[in-house]
């Protein structure tokens, strides 16, 4: 249990790509979404978890998070339970100064886009930003992957 | 991970009382209610779960289920974070011949509520009826206790 303090950016390009020190594929889905909270299922690797977010705050840039591991048989038949629809992404981490950030790129319908994410111990904490790092999305509920399993980018306009 | 089987009735007096052999109290919340699938959080007597619900089958006797045990202090912060309104009984198990019945008195805003669940191997299979079992209401959403956390008792007309 925690409360979440992460900034979303938009990517420019995969330069990133060359710099990451870990991929993993990731499959997840919903088994709600709703502004005040939503309980997601991921499977990643050998391992699944069952999680579930709370709303954001004003700012956008924290919020509750609890988490707890599951079996992957089990993951796998509540993804058959979850809404439509399930999201396909590989996870690229790369690190820079003392933070990670976790850059998804997406596939199947929301082929194109790729959002990055950075962890900070505080609202205000300074961090380096490396060329590839795109527009700030930071509590913009539609780069949300609760909203994106709903709103699909290709569907974007 | 299972598949419930399970018939549920209104009860017509409190003489099960006297036939229960457990009773313990019951706090439980909905992280989502929705008809394809809810997720439940319940705090019972000092163990905690989570609970994934899905759609019932046609005649409303037979649903998935999953659950997982967690810690009682993360299940009360869920508890805050669940939709409106949490619930609160008393669950009585009375045994009648190889059966079990739960029996779960209501309390707050659905006080005078009392309905009993008897768990089968089959849809067909036969059991005795105590003189306290009422009407059946198996496969009525209105007796979920997804809506009745949703639409309490004391609102029905």
């Amino acid at each position: 249990m925690s409360i979440e303090i992460e900034r979303k950016f938009l990517v420019k390009s995969d330069n990133f790509k060359k710099q990451s020190f870990q991929k993993k594929q990731i499959k997840q889905g919903y088994l709600n979404t709703n502004k005040n909270r939503n309980v997601r299922v991921r499977i990643t690797n050998n391992s699944a978890y069952i999680t579930v977010k709370g709303k954001s705050n004003a700012s956008g840039t924290s919020r509750f998070e609890w988490e707890k591991k599951i079996d992957v048989k089990d993951a796998e038949k509540l993804l058959l339970l979850c809404e439509p629809s399930i999201i396909d992404k590989t996870r690229y981490l790369v690190k820079r100064g003392k933070h990670i950030f976790e850059i998804d790129e997406f596939f199947g319908d929301n082929q194109g886009l790729i959002i990055a994410e950075i962890e900070l111990d505080a609202e205000d904490e300074k961090f380096d930003k490396p060329n590839w790092l795109g527009k700030e999305v930071t509590g913009n509920v539609k780069y949300y992957n609760s909203s994106i399993s709903k709103h699909p980018f290709k569907n974007w306009s």
